[in-house]
């Protein structure tokens, strides 16, 4: 069935930058047609979008879906004291916890205008359907799109290693033909996850021509550490091991020096910006503008509800665009434009789909998202691109559209019983809440 | 008319800070009379407020709600040239403009859960009634609650300033039966205000009872300028003026040094903090942690909407719940609850309100606004003060509350007609836009 947008303004980006222009925007199939004044409808569903703006769907370029479990409840603590109580809590999820956890996560990023998020999870589905499905099938059974990675730590040749590895291998076997999943490698950090382990994913990932995706230098204290094992940045001593060899979405880089910039510049590493996290955790500011002058991929991520805490990018973007101005005292560093840039074209870059994810353009997969300008937050209307990060709250995102099929329709979930995942989720956190008390 | 919210989750403040009971408010006339549960309703409207959340109306303390006019106007630019550039396009505003630009800021801000702010604004009405009624007409109109100062600069006897000193306590005069509406005097900044006229307004302030808001140590140019003049920063230039004998809400501080800091302490100077607008202005980040360690009364503003770009407290409370724990790297440090108390309470205190506004109590005025917890981002609600700090939009406010009147129900404006307001703003900013053009 093809859907035409008609009426709306559609945000586009050339040349020039964003522009806003009086377009319709015919999609067919999983494909955008045709943008243009004035399509007639034929044989198809008509929405209209007077008083909206269509713009391409958000892509978060670093999340920890199965977090939603950790929402508001590890706050206000430092780094590690926080990386160990929310790691109790993990102990206790199994691959059904994951799958509610993460349609949890998939409610609130429809929501708010995500189509698609690469995302770091504790378990890989063994079983294409029902709960035991993980991730992969919550993100299936949601209709949004996802590039996912199994977390892995440790040394490569441990059985727990060794058996999670052939999971993560199996779950991207298991997966392949949905259109809306890619799989690529999660090695933790340099910090949780051995040299040899870093190689052995690394290779994996040439095989199987995909990249991966790692935290790195996050922390003053991982910093201090790999210095001291290493005698150099984590940055330099991944590079060391081959690890940029594929491509890579480093997330964090919040402490990246300037060498480690230039490295990452030639290495064509994208960077995944995670500001709220950086800073609810203590961890500082990365330098933003210096990523961006050195001509890297800097796309923006949410990181996990543990640290955030929420999934909203229309709120890290307008952070994103706040903070790194006020850590370099510099007004006009990291813009408006730059940021909706980072949420959009530089995610889908991130995933190697450039071109054909976050942009609005005639042959893209049909990613689109409908916002209500109508709302005081945008009025008088000044400047729309500015509008959508300095004033939106995410909840003027009034329709979803992912892959050419509608997920949401003037605000209500149509792929997903909201409700039911709310019970879900409720049961489960009591049940886990019971375990982890258990243990203390 | 007596409204009873029953079924709802109230969010409480007591010695050991903040609870969430299962309970029910009664209001009658314009106050709570009663929070206890399963209150029966006898002779009243009742509120189903199953799923919600009650909590105080939030404060705003330091905002330009004129500046809607502003929003997304001038953005990416430094702190003195953006100044050029918003005063060119106030140059131009008449009381019409400021009644139609506050009444765009109220829709917003009830939209967000704010129920007063406290205005520093560029026109007083001389008339009480229609749209040259300026701002204190506007808040009259929207049924908000606010306390309005005049902003003057200059010199105190020139003959512009004797004419608005004369407009801004005439308004006063005019509107002293407004029980919504408070007065007090705007000094814009040490940096525009001239000693005598500091002094005068201070003596002004004495002679009414009433306190004044003012601009201090918001950026780095302003110290040097200070330092330069008058041999010592503005905080203690000011308080040599006497400027701190009378209740004093003292804007942005962000560059407040040790021994401001005693001071403001010592005089009981309340610090409206605004911490988006100081990174959007590449101002920096206030030393929030200290003030409150020094006993100061910290609340929170959002500044005006040229620099944030918009008035959403719950937006600005995340903001500040995350930035002083990224600038000073301490996870602990600001935490959700201190924040959630500068945007309630202590915004009360400061604007002298201490138990009538910023709480839900027996006998407090009735600034109530519901919350629907029933979303994803507050899932599965392990924590509600951390909830609504670190994961609410400010669109989860379902119904709006102030003295005792209902300004919205279920996201439904009932006092302001918000699509006259959207029309009359577009046709003022086109006209001022055409002023600005032809003078360039």
């Amino acid at each position: 069935m093809n859907t035409l947008i008609k009426n709306g303004l559609v945000l586009l980006h050339g040349e020039s930058g964003w522009t806003c222009e009086k377009r319709d925007v015919l999609i067919a199939g999983n494909r955008i047609e045709r943008i243009a004044p004035d399509v007639e409808p034929q044989d198809c569903t008509v929405i209209d979008a007077t008083g909206m703006l269509a713009m391409p769907g958000l892509i978060n370029a670093h999340t920890h879906a199965y977090m939603t479990f950790h929402r508001n409840y590890a706050d206000d603590m430092a780094f590690f004291d926080w990386l160990d109580k929310v790691q109790v809590l993990e102990d206790y999820m199994t691959e059904e916890d994951v799958y509610w956890a993460t349609l949890l996560a998939a409610c609130e990023m429809i929501r708010s205008g995500t189509t698609c998020f690469v995302d770091m999870t504790i378990k890989s589905a063994q079983e294409t359907d029902g709960p035991r499905s993980a991730a992969a099938g919550a993100v299936r059974d949601s209709g949004m799109r996802a590039v996912i990675s199994r977390g892995l730590a440790g040394v490569a040749d441990s059985e727990e290693s060794i058996m999670k590895f052939g999971q993560a291998v199996r779950e991207m076997e298991l997966f392949k033909d949905e259109s809306r999943l890619q799989f690529i490698h999660g090695p933790h950090a340099p910090y949780s996850c051995m040299a040899d382990y870093l190689q052995k994913l690394t290779q994996s990932c040439k095989e199987r021509g995909i990249g991966q995706t790692i935290h790195l230098s996050e922390s003053r204290t991982e910093m201090a550490g790999v210095a001291e094992d290493h005698g150099t940045t984590p940055i330099q001593y991944v590079d060391g091991l081959g690890v940029f060899d594929v491509p890579v979405i480093a997330a964090h880089c919040v402490y990246a020096t300037d060498e480690d910039i230039r490295l990452m510049a030639e290495k064509g590493v994208s960077v995944a910006l995670n500001p709220k996290s950086n800073m609810k955790l203590g961890n500082g500011f990365a330098p933003a503008q210096k990523f961006l002058d050195a001509g890297i991929n800097v796309c923006l991520g949410t990181d996990g509800c543990g640290s955030n805490n929420s999934l909203n990018l229309f709120s890290e973007m307008n952070v994103a665009s706040l903070v790194y101005k006020g850590a370099t005292e510099q007004a006009q560093c990291v813009s408006a434009a730059d940021v909706l840039r980072m949420a959009t074209l530089n995610g889908a870059k991130a995933i190697g789909r450039e071109g054909e994810l976050g942009v609005l353009a005639e042959g893209a997969l049909a990613d689109v998202i409908l916002v209500n300008l109508n709302e005081p937050q945008f009025m008088p209307a000044n400047n729309i691109v500015s509008g959508l990060v300095y004033s939106a709250k995410g909840s003027e995102v009034d329709t979803v559209i992912v892959d050419g099929e509608l997920l949401m329709e003037h605000r209500r979930l149509v792929s997903i019983d909201e409700a039911k995942v709310f019970e879900e989720c409720r049961a489960i956190m009591e049940r886990l809440d019971a375990q982890v008390q258990e243990r203390l």
